[in-house]
């Protein structure tokens, strides 16, 4: 644990550094609420994304993308024909992909979606704490779905789901717990004004898949993909009056982030 | 009238403290240009926003939310499904509904749709001038639709309209009037930069619906919400250099609100 | 050329008073992205938009509004009927409209889209360089699209394609180029920072469609707008810190164009 960690802390310069070399191209399949947000913070970032979400063009640009974003906020039939579109091209191809499943264990059509989503292999799935238990539920034997969850059984149950799916997951609330099922890797960064910007957990997500895009370590690039989200956000929570601004210091924060700020900062246990 | 003003006015913080403390689900069908303006205004102001608009879904939302937001900004047919489904089911579970009927009487279709709506028995309707008399045409018998209609032609269009569908009608400009029919309490807070920012009325809508959430006296809850979004914009003006920044120190005005700025600024008449 | 620049030139500070004299209704039938931001971009220049992009309504609304701008950003099946039906509509009545060919020579399907949409006759097409080449290989006998394409290659391309097409084409990027098929103006406004800002592309199209609705001489309003648009963004570039603030900045300074800011800043050759 420490080792992944350590291994996790030690090549995030380098990983936003091939971002910014690549501008890898992020396919997002999105929602309505945060599609122009995730796209400023993935340019900000570096990258490069694309908002396509039609099945009239899903397959096509899969194969071109580094990686694929899959965010389930503002789902519909017509939406969720797109997405298992996409993810099962993306599995075939060799694409890594991300799940964002926003709301899953509240709403029953989504959930199914979720679940038929799973069978596509995505290396890395982000949500919260009971999102994740809700997935965990699906996923295997009755496990229950708790609103009132403590981190700590969140945890376990992303640990279960990782090895029952073979994907990295992450838990992110105060604390973001990552795992491949072995080993768990705590993010300590971020500010608690973040959540009072809207889609923050879905920029997050999308963060994730940049870094996926251009490192290999699935269980790596997921923790350092929440930690340089977590970093800008510290640094925007100091400069700002509230949501509004941390929206706009996040940007900027993000644009601005170096070696220097991330070795400073970064704290991955 | 002045005891309804006054009352709306006595229970304003009392309103914003419970939105806090409650964080009420507002469960939101609204439109792509919005979406994200309006959900971060709901979580600055204390609210948990929930956008869901298929109709695979919205049945299952609305009975968890205090308030449901319909707003025909971008409508189409699919929407205007999920509209009338949510709406029947706001109505048959006693959940506060709130329309906004962006560009009614400027285009058939949505005044059609909006007309159907109105069978499920909003809680609150807030529009512009030309809307609510467009609105009040449709409800009853012949009144014209006038887009160089004066402010008094619509105060009495909206008392007419919150009578005959027995909503409390809010008729936003310079100066806001709330009517249920019978008292009509008129908001002076505001400014003029508002308008300049896309999406300012629907804001108040959504806005609405979080106090409707959480006060029982519709006429004093809707009043409450279009003072507490005008109360945070004359902050953000006095602060804006133009409507780029207005935006973002609106959100940090709207997180800031308490009990004090609104005792100061609060304008209802 | 040297005479076609000039006359753009000398018009500018008249068509930015048009539009804010007469506030045309500029009709978009744009993406999830940029809605809001395109909307936001409208408002604070002066003009007034409208995003309506149903088959039930753009019908209705086309011949009212004073320029449609259509944006392939997310298109699908049913945005592309609604593309389609408004750009027949506002050629038949004569409303000038502008295309935005969003990532066409990457997917297929939405070049196709492209490809009918250019029977119904723009009066102007903006894109960048492989958006520009890629559709002349369309429009015309078998010119390849080069996503290393060379400025040069591009200006002959929007040229070509001009020509064939009758339209005005713009092709944008550090420099922008228009041309009307013979004369070609250089727009040398604009900042490097503002292509880390989403849609700064689609933004442009749709303050493009602003000067349309008020300058009859198409050639001088695509010139202009892109002017207008790369004036304000030097002007939020040196007050920002990021992405995040350019936006914002650039809200403010298109609010706050006037003669004799375009008058000291306009470089159109």
């Amino acid at each position: 644990m420490d080792g992944a960690a350590a291994a996790a802390r030690a090549g995030l310069a380098r990983s936003l550094d091939a971002i910014r070399a690549g501008t890898p191209l992020v396919h997002n399949i999105t929602n309505i609420v945060v599609a122009n947000s995730t796209a400023n913070a993935l340019l900000a970032l570096g990258a490069s994304p694309a908002m396509a979400e039609s099945t009239d063009e899903v397959e096509e640009l899969v194969p071109a993308a580094g990686a694929l974003v899959i965010n389930l906020g503002t789902i519909s039939a017509t939406w969720a024909a797109a997405m298992r579109l996409a993810a099962c091209r993306a599995h075939a191809v060799g694409v890594p992909w991300v799940l964002d499943p926003v709301a899953v264990g509240v709403l029953a059509y989504r959930s199914r979606v979720a679940a038929d989503l799973l069978r596509h292999r995505p290396a890395a799935i982000r949500g919260n704490a009971s999102e994740i238990l809700s997935l965990a539920g699906m996923a295997g034997a009755g496990r229950g779905v708790d609103s009132t969850a403590q981190s700590a059984d969140a945890v376990d149950a992303a640990r279960w789901l990782a090895g029952e799916i073979g994907a990295v997951v992450a838990v992110t609330g105060a604390v973001d717990y990552v795992t491949d099922g072995a080993a768990v890797i705590e993010v300590h960064n971020g500010h608690p004004l973040m959540p009072r910007v809207t889609g923050m957990g879905c920029t997050a997500t999308a963060i994730v898949g940049a870094f996926l895009a251009v490192e290999r370590d699935r269980l790596a690039a997921t923790a350092q993909g929440l930690c340089a989200l977590g970093v800008a956000g510290e640094i925007a929570a100091e400069r700002a009056r509230g949501p509004g601004s941390l929206q706009v210091e996040l940007l900027d924060a993000l644009y601005a982030l170096d070696a220097g700020i991330l070795e400073t900062r970064a704290r991955l246990q």
